[in-house]
């Protein structure tokens, strides 16, 4: 028995990666740790691929239902979609063997709001989950679970699973330990309560993962770090986005819409994000807070320097130095750092209660302010949804941020029609590209795209947009959104006509 | 002073109607009373109307912006919208004046949840709001005011305004009093607290509104009634939808899913709400409860047969007749009824707590499973969202309901890809038509696409679904939600050139 498994009874369930991967049947639905490339687990899912290669080959059909807190990495998502060991998925993903067969057609995708899974399961909305695949940091005497850098579904997947292989992940900081907050709370309803949280650092839970000792039917030891790149360097487009954006953070204090503190702040993952963060801080914001999904190493330096004061979320998503900073500041972070279930980081209630602004990346946006996360030209997905619709829809003001522009040029990301809606013009209160800001709060369909041309359209499509829009206010049956059917997609086809949208 | 201006204070500054309208300025924003036809100001604005007809015969412009709690009647928006005086308008609205001023060009309009309005308002988003214009059904000795046949916004909009004026309407029966429920708990973030209701029928406020005496600038007396026209019976079509999602709901109950008593039902407003309502009656439930925006004369009858046990609303929308039934057995609807404002009728952390079912009409829905309730071939808006997406989004299950055809079979309810999206794949559970029912969850893009198809679609428009699905499938670019995008509209296209979406 070792350290990191200190209950008697599951370190005599020890097996080898190999040993617990025979344990998973073809059809299985089988609910796994992960969430924005942290905390899945790293031994078992490829001993699965193995598997899953083996019978293929003896001539056997071998796939399996994933569900998921988000992203995994190539060790889980890569090598079963590569066996071809995958019939359905959720929800968000990003691995490109993965998003290569969804989009080929041959693996079943739902995308669904991160804040949505845990509750559709429990509803028994996603059928039987026949397995739990959890990464911990440790096991306690008493058999509790020490989270890893993830807490994503693994509350729900550890309930609602008949069986239950727990990794044990030597490579996880083991001082983590009373960073999580997991919250056992949630019922279903008619026998829901208020969730009492008021503060993005209220801790309502306990600091541990429960499960029923019987379902476990192995433990498995791997140590390996989660695979996460580096981040490029903030660039020059994204740095003007963050500073439109911060401007206009300034201009609502002003206007006495928010206070010095801003409100509870979501960022998404990526350059822009972390731009928007750096951006703030030498905007001289001190004492934010933030209620979001994912610590990026932006993050880590935001508390570092006092910029943000609290910042909650579900997962980390460091690049291999943000993982040194924070092992080696981990009791700093351990204050200033809450990890709860995504079921809780996204909770409408929540999201609406705390003002949470969201600050989220898309594809596109069209000139009445719907908004396309996910669709490539309306039939590829890129990553899913994740949770910007849960901070869209509830939060305090939702924001998108863009590039102008994609392709070098051939793409404008402001486009008649969107090609696919994931958030409606009901939903959309700011745009933002490196031209400049679109304040659509309170505007009719026909302001807001007088702003969109004007204030964030790139100036090579500005002119064709408009081009659009005065036709389409001539010629359209209805005027209260005009368009024209015939050409709404017209700039989509075209690019895949001629690999550009310029006419 | 009379019996329902009981305050002397107020009942000082009773003047006519045309003298409080003389209180109006050009470009005011003026919050009025008023949801689905119920409790809105019936004769100030009557005389704002020929005020601002009588200043364009002058030459002189005289338009204002109107916000209110949903849609109101002739005597508001009609009126108002004839004599060219609305320039901008919020939220949902149905009178055909009003409409076609908005989808002629002529008026803003802002299509926004219903249950975002307060809070938006609150957060200066809205812009300031000048006046308030609310009718009330007394006015006590202390200067509360007894709420009228509609909440709304009113709370907000008394309030937020500069300037107050006060319809005290006879007509509307006195011994409302007690039946309302105005919960002052709400705050701008960070000040917001759990809201403490956990059943539809918990009293958590108080039953008056109440108003900053210094500000009321005007008390008019009215005696009319709410306009509300007759039901149609009910039809077979629309028996057929509520059948099918009836047996669906008995399903749910066998599958373990749902209780006896489901969960809080939302309904929309007509025909088709209505015959689920009696169609729940008919399949034998009992103790039913309801979380939901009006009540119609449906509900009325199964409160009165024991179907329904509590419902909560923001709003009645009664016929001649359900207001006679409403007046006579009022002691009885006053314990079984509570009506709120909406921003707590439809507010997204009691949505989500109670787990409410979403049961809304639309206007079509795709084969992936997004849903249009707006537009009239993506440029033509109806009525506005109103609340279906505060239900859809954060409740237990949202299920959409149309006839498969409409126009004599001209346009199907059912397409290749809808003109204008309010509700995404992502939010939508069960399509209903009286063609039968597709239950969407836990589906791949894909798999609802056969689903609604086979399940849903008219016979006529199955094949030309099936075709063009068939063929997106093999030539799309990507094959995770495949789409022709030259032809995905074509349906919308070809109405609008043809008269009808068949080939």
């Amino acid at each position: 028995m070792n350290e990191r498994i200190a209950h008697a009874g599951l370190a005599s369930r020890l097996v080898s990666a190999e040993q617990a991967a025979a344990l998973i049947q073809p059809g299985m639905a089988v609910g796994m740790s992960g969430f924005t490339g942290a905390g899945y687990p790293k031994a078992v899912p490829k001993a699965l691929a193995s598997r899953i290669e083996a019978a293929r080959e003896r001539g056997e059909q071998f796939a399996i239902r994933i569900l998921t807190g988000a992203s995994t990495a190539p060790e889980l998502d890569g090598v079963l979609a590569r066996a071809g060991g995958i019939e359905f998925r959720l929800p968000y993903q990003s691995d490109p063997e993965l998003r290569g067969r969804i989009n080929g057609g041959q693996i079943e995708y739902m995308d669904i709001h991160l804040g949505h899974v845990a509750q559709h399961a429990l509803f028994g909305f996603l059928g039987r989950i026949d397995l739990a695949i959890v990464e911990v940091t440790a096991i306690l005497p008493d058999g509790r679970l020490v989270p890893s850098t993830s807490v994503g579904n693994n509350k729900t997947w550890l309930d609602l699973a008949d069986k239950v292989i727990i990794e044990v992940n030597h490579r996880q900081p083991r001082a983590m330990e009373g960073m999580h907050d997991v919250y056992y709370g949630t019922a279903k309803p008619p026998h829901r309560k208020p969730i009492p949280l008021a503060h993005p650092g209220d801790r309502i839970g306990e600091p541990y993962l429960k499960v029923d000792l019987d379902k476990v039917v192995a433990v498995v030891e791997s140590d390996a770090p989660d695979r996460i790149g580096r981040f490029a360097p903030i660039d020059e487009v994204s740095r003007s986005i963050a500073g439109h954006l911060v401007e206009f953070f300034r201009h609502e204090i002003r206007a006495g819409r928010l206070g010095e503190q801003l409100l509870p702040l979501q960022s998404g993952v990526g350059n822009i994000a972390n731009a928007v963060l750096a951006g703030l801080h030498e905007g001289g914001f001190r004492g934010l807070t933030a209620f979001t999904e994912v610590i990026q190493d932006g993050m880590l330096d935001l508390i570092g320097n006092g910029t943000i004061d609290m910042a909650s979320a579900t997962s980390f998503s460091l690049s291999p130095e943000g993982v040194e900073e924070f092992a080696r500041n981990i009791d700093l972070y351990r204050e200033k750092i809450v990890l709860r279930p995504q079921e809780i980081s996204n909770h409408a209630e929540l999201v609406r209660r705390l003002g949470v602004i969201g600050m989220n990346g898309m594809v596109e946006a069209d000139l009445y302010g719907n908004v396309n996360s996910t669709h490539v030209c309306g039939t590829s997905i890129i990553n899913g949804i994740g949770g910007s619709g849960d901070f869209a829809r509830n939060g305090f003001m939702s924001c998108f941020l863009s590039p102008s522009t994609a392709k070098n040029g051939a793409i404008s990301a402001f486009v008649p029609m969107v090609s696919h809606v994931d958030h409606t013009e009901h939903d959309v209160a700011v745009l933002v590209s490196e031209q400049g800001l679109a304040d659509l709060r309170g505007l009719s369909p026909k302001q807001r795209a007088r702003a969109i041309i004007n204030n964030c359209a790139h100036p090579d499509y500005r002119p064709m947009l408009q081009d659009y829009y005065d036709r389409a206010l001539r010629d359209s049956k209805g005027r209260h959104t005009p368009h024209l059917l015939a050409e709404a997609l017209s700039w989509h086809q075209r690019f895949l006509e001629t690999g550009t949208m310029k006419a």
